[in-house]
């Protein structure tokens, strides 16, 4: 059989394929609604059902203390490497419903897309690896390297029975090296790699100072106001300028380096419309790095809530007892998250004005920032399959966001994750008139055909 | 008659002055509810009506935008001072409801204290100077001095249409000085005079940023966030040792004399007792003043509310479109609302970080401070009315609270208010239980025709 007979299989089952993607996002598997939990033990025994009709074994519908998840594996060939191919069979709710141009769960194809609830993130993204397999097993008989799968009902909750289930099977989930069919391509025309993931921990600030509102014209002027407290506190965390004035908080951060930035420098970026597009006049961040470097490459620290006192119309001459902001802060390597907010919380302690009493809470990740080479033989078989594929070099992106699946495989399973996947920005995920390129679905299930021929290490 | 005459009158009238007393408590005469303008306007007919049998001349129920105002007058002492007597029959709500002992307006006698919502405040106080002149009409004929009333239905919303009616009665309404029965004593056995009221501006302060809340993954570090710029704005209008940063805030603050120091210290004050009430481990406020000082003759500018961003359980990693803070100044003689609340503008715009939008906008009252010599002619007859009284010099008291009426009378009268009723602390105005003591309410009585007496000129 010749090289290309499995994607030949793939050319001639495009049909099926659609029509199984079709079924498959008919199931209204929304993690985050409980009514829907039946919905999502669904999706992952379709899921599961799907894996070994391409021919994976030990598929298993794993139970957890939430949502399953679905295991398979094709472990027959000895002396290579073997790959944990990681993705979800869950969705986001569909509200607002009334913006769908069609319902969330009956998929329509139009225009070349398909339209529903997780066309994109995750289900047509999940179905290529497995495809992909199904193709090369019914052509070839054999992958050309170890597969295992970890398809999970949870992500869009935060994931939070993956670390206990991971630890628990750690052996089975062994692996060289994690692909994550959860990711992005920069657009249709020019594919990307994912070289880091800001990490992320948080905590609240609770500041209490008398046992109950008082009245500014019986005590004002002679206690501590808690609002007052908390803004010296929070504007003590911050320069002027945007740096973080936590003692120690740059102290792990590694420095930009000459080649990162110049591949920063490469991303197309309108800084117009940047700005226009969120509808500010002035950007702002910490001086000496450009707006991509300040997402991608420098940690923050954003108070994402504060409240305390009066909030309705008017006005209302009290001294509230207690003031609150909610904080969290972007990590990036080698800084720890829980180390950070020891800093943080040692910081307040320092800086607490007298006449008040300040508390603070975790809330939030707590998650390590997430830092992959370029060299990293996973990024480079990504690479090499993506140049094919588009003819062009993927852009090297240092991810703003935070992804907790990437940190938790590296530290369980001593495995890095490379993000390998066609979502494109455009196409509204966790928005209504979700949708999926069919174009995006062919090429994924082709890329993860290639990618496993090209992890395959030469016959010795 | 001989001079007390009127003094044995008012004694034997007391049971029927209870059970008018009783019948006034009876109207529900909530101002903030709409459903009980019928029982403020009921009310404003029975003071009329009241004011009429004690004698008082031209009563009139005088229609406002809102609630009535009840005008009464007797004015039949020629080359004798005219004063205009204050007061207000309109009452708190009675929420929460289940902590009354008995219904708020089915009044009791318990131990000496009539419970009724609208007791001490000011229903029982009220009907002081009225069964005074009453007694006075009735044994002799005649008042000693000349006396109008300025009864209103609105004290307890903040008088909102008596500026317009004073303005356009003008005339009707002049008066040498104004006495409020709407005021207090410090104890059974102590005396009081206020010689000052605090005045008040109050803006609320908006910072705005992008056109929605930005996910701080794609957004953070690149974007100014409008919590970080709002505590930088806050913190910045007062130092860490509570003194307020506005530039010229203490222009015109008259500082403190000798005297008034000496008169503050007098009065009795526990700073233990007080730190437990409220709660505070820690008292704190502007350097070089006593607590008493700071509340009564300093001025002040607190944030009363503050809100922006997440405010739920938990965590959301949102750098918020929007946040807003609240701020009253309480001021203090000569310092003028206006130009403070300009100030302040002032300070913002200079203040205002890059990458937001900041507006203000002015909410709550705009009142300028009130003060008023121990030596004016009215509270020097105040003064010898309470001795003989209690007997016991009064405490001289600069009242860190605002009382808009009397700024009004001074601006649209050119008169001065003096403070003369029998409210105490404990009497639980505004809160479940609201009481007044029968000792005060014939207190009351007999208090106001001594000053009516006392004011009257030596016949030259």
């Amino acid at each position: 059989m010749d090289m290309t007979s499995w994607q030949a299989y793939l050319d001639q089952h495009q049909e099926q394929y659609l029509n199984e993607l079709m079924d498959f996002l008919r199931i209204p598997s929304i993690s985050a609604l409980p009514d829907h939990a039946p919905d999502v033990r669904r999706a992952a025994e379709w899921a599961a059902k799907r894996m070994q009709a391409a021919g994976l074994e030990k598929v298993e519908v794993m139970p957890t203390c939430g949502h399953p998840v679905v295991y398979g594996e094709w472990l027959h060939a000895p002396g290579q490497p073997t790959i944990l191919i990681y993705g979800h069979v869950d969705t986001q709710p569909v509200d607002p419903l009334a913006e769908w141009t069609s319902p969330p769960f009956e998929p329509v194809v139009r225009d070349g897309r398909i339209y529903a609830r997780g066309a994109t993130d995750d289900k047509g993204n999940l179905l290529g690896p497995i495809l992909a397999t199904e193709a090369l097993l019914k052509t070839e008989g054999k992958l050309p390297i170890n597969v295992k799968f970890f398809v999970e009902g949870e992500e869009e909750i935060g994931s939070p029975s993956a670390p206990a289930l991971l630890e628990k099977y750690r052996d089975r989930f062994a692996c060289d090296m994690v692909f994550s069919a959860d990711s992005a391509q920069w657009s249709e025309e020019q594919p990307l790699l994912f070289l880091s993931w800001r990490g992320m921990c948080g905590l609240q600030i609770d500041v209490r100072g008398a046992n109950q509102d008082l009245h500014s014209g019986l005590y004002g002027g002679a206690v501590q106001n808690p609002i007052h407290a908390l803004v010296r506190i929070l504007d003590s965390m911050r320069s002027p300028d945007g740096q973080v004035l936590i003692q120690g908080f740059y102290d792990d951060v590694r420095p930009l380096s000459p080649e990162q930035r110049a591949h920063i420098r490469k991303l197309p970026h309108d800084e117009t419309r940047y700005k226009r597009a969120i509808g500010v006049s002035d950007l702002f961040g910490e001086p000496g790095y450009s707006t991509l470097e300040r997402i991608g490459t420098r940690p923050t620290l954003e108070v994402n809530g504060v409240y305390g006192g009066f909030q309705g119309e008017g006005s209302k001459t009290v001294i509230p007892a207690e003031a609150h902001a909610k904080i969290t802060c972007r990590l990036v390597a080698d800084q720890d998250p829980v180390r950070i907010r020891e800093l943080i919380v040692a910081h307040i302690a320092e800086h607490t004005p007298a006449g008040v009493t300040v508390t603070t809470q975790a809330a939030g990740w707590c998650t390590p920032p997430y830092l992959i080479g370029a060299d990293h033989p996973g990024n480079q078989a990504a690479r090499a399959v993506l140049e094919q594929i588009y003819g062009k070099t993927p852009y090297y992106v240092w991810n703003g966001g935070t992804l907790p699946a990437n940190a938790l495989f590296h530290r369980v399973l001593g495995a890095y994750a490379i993000g390998f996947a066609f979502f494109i920005d455009d196409e509204r995920a966790h928005a209504p008139d979700e949708f999926f390129r069919l174009s995006s679905f062919r090429r994924a299930q082709q890329a993860y055909g290639m990618l496993l021929q090209r992890l395959r290490h030469a016959e010795g």
